[in-house]
């Protein structure tokens, strides 16, 4: 097998806690010598050992000699759990093959130098652009010390999504509403404007088996939030941020009463200032965030240039009407030219429905 | 070769003619002797020979004894050209493939009948969901009596057709914008509303060399249509209906001799309605309609049960805008169940977009 080989074995490995490491990244590491896999691992949770010490660990033979594939730079530093370039060194590894090098600057080529300087012989670049993608969420985060904001929207044919009623139970079908609970499992936090509270009343939860909850954040400039909301009300058990405005300290009293944290956000033209409170977000070390927005606050995102991609699902059937909702509204671009690109399609069949997913 | 395959053959030439036959339908065949091609031939355009002519025309040997493969029923009657069974028999084929009979009272099984009678052997039904497939608007016309409406638009990811200042120019790339040209040769008729003619003062034409261009209808229920518009002005070279429930005569007479069809039409609420002009645009030998109309056409056809497939261009964009229009508008759906459902879909890339066709 080539190194490439060895190295996609570990990207599936690491795919498999998707939405359990974060804000960590995803990694997963095999240990082969004389062309057999004799270790493998991922990093499974937040806090517990990285992919390189489980490999080492689940070695059907001693290591020493042998290679170790590793989708990301293995890390030198004292973080929640000893440096992994340590563990390598003492096992003897002969070999170290990275994908991509680690974009947190207290390891970034670091790790790499350390083993080299023990006489390790050390590859970087394999499947460096999958290896990258796998941790989109991880890059991002680390560069820009805000959350990786997916906005997400499942439409009609003819972009509603709802129809002049407001009524929009079921656009998509069960295959995609599904997809649309794994997402909330993978990101760590969803975001909601007060609209979608004060219409809904909705849980925003995961009703996947086996699988977590996300943080959750309602955008709330005039402190409107029902204290009798399932959101509130359930703000004991799961994190809940409301991003505001307002000054009432007796409501603001009321909610962190109910477990819910309140931020404070000043305010720009008319909402609170999504750009400092993503700033925010991204100290409280929440590294992703799911958009699921009406259109007021999908716009005031996307024009604060906020949202790094977009999942669309799109049913096959058709609503109709001037006054129906569509997923982005505010003042919208004046002409195609000032339109919101996108780009590097993803098309996936979810029954009847079909999600497209884009970068923005 | 099995039959399936040489009846794909015949559907492969069929297609070739593509726009040229309308209101006849798209017929290829091929003829088999001994193993070997020996003739083949299509419907190339109407009043041309019909496809079985053609290839029995084109046999390099005499075809006494061969297989004739054809794509639908041939035909009994003297219509434009003289019936094609009568040329099957002189020729002495003893075996005749059908893909489809037809759907034409005046031939439904009748031409099998002769055929048969005069001891050729007959098999029918081979590739019979392709055969009618490519003959979809022949169908659809004959049974309904009525014109193939396919609604067609370009629109964003978030579902705008123009931006909220009316901009449209343009949504999709160059690709696409081919695409619909082709579709405007295929289709015998563009249909719009006289929104998008007063404020895009459009062509509508086919500007794909080689190709032909549709006749146009504007549904025009005050007459507002400028008599200097583009439409009007070369109403003398292509062929065009004004369709309204004005009776100011004035300006049907003005409109008439600009070369204009004036199609007087009854009001139902406050549109012409579409159902009679559907039936009269049949009467007029139109089998098929590209709906290029704004929200308020779209929603009028589809509520009315008039749209029979939607082609829809999706490019890799947004727009936003509480304002901006979307492909289908009226009053709309009052909730999801009430929505116009689609199906069969089927997805094609063209450059950076995407055109997703369904049947409704």
């Amino acid at each position: 097998m080539t190194d490439e080989k060895y190295m996609q074995l570990a990207i599936e490995l690491a795919k498999k806690a998707e939405g359990w490491t974060n804000p960590n990244p995803l990694v997963g590491a095999i240990v082969v010598k004389n062309g057999n896999i004799i270790g493998q691992g991922y990093h499974e949770k937040l806090g517990m050992p990285h992919a390189e010490r489980n490999a080492l660990a689940n070695c059907t033979e001693d290591p020493k000699g042998a290679t170790i594939y590793v989708t990301l730079e293995p890390c030198c530093h004292y973080g929640r759990t000893p440096p992994c370039t340590e563990a390598i060194i003492e096992k003897g590894i002969s070999r170290v093959v990275v994908g991509v090098q680690d974009p947190n600057l207290i390891v970034a080529g670091k790790g790499i130098g350390i083993l080299e300087k023990s006489g390790i012989q050390v590859t970087l670049g394999i499947l460096e652009k999958e290896c990258r993608e796998l941790n989109k969420v991880f890059f991002h985060y680390m560069i820009e010390k805000k959350p990786f904001v997916a906005m997400k929207y499942a439409m009609t044919m003819d972009g509603k999504i709802a129809a002049y009623t407001g009524k929009s139970k079921w656009i998509t079908g069960e295959t995609a509403r599904d997809h649309v609970h794994m997402l909330r499992h993978k990101y760590m936090a969803i975001m909601v404007g007060i609209g979608t509270v004060l219409k809904d009343n909705p849980r925003l939860d995961c009703r996947l088996p086996g699988l977590k909850n996300p943080k959750r954040i309602v955008c709330d400039t005039n402190l409107r939030i029902p204290v009798d909301s399932y959101i509130v009300s359930t703000a004991g058990s799961i994190e809940t941020y409301i991003a505001t405005a307002s000054d009432d300290n007796e409501k603001i009293k009321r909610l962190t009463e109910a477990g819910c944290f309140v931020l404070s956000i000043p305010k720009s033209h008319n909402h609170i200032d999504l750009n400092i409170l993503m700033q925010i977000l991204g100290k409280k070390g929440i590294d992703s965030i799911l958009l699921e927005g009406g259109g007021t606050l999908n716009y005031e995102a996307l024009n604060k240039g906020l949202v790094d991609y977009v999942y669309a699902y799109v049913a096959p059937k058709i609503f109709g009407g001037k006054d129906a909702l569509t997923a982005v509204e505010g003042t919208g671009a004046e002409n195609p030219e000032k339109a919101f690109l996108l780009k590097n399609r993803k098309i996936t069949l979810l029954g009847d429905d079909i999600l497209m997913e884009y970068e923005v």
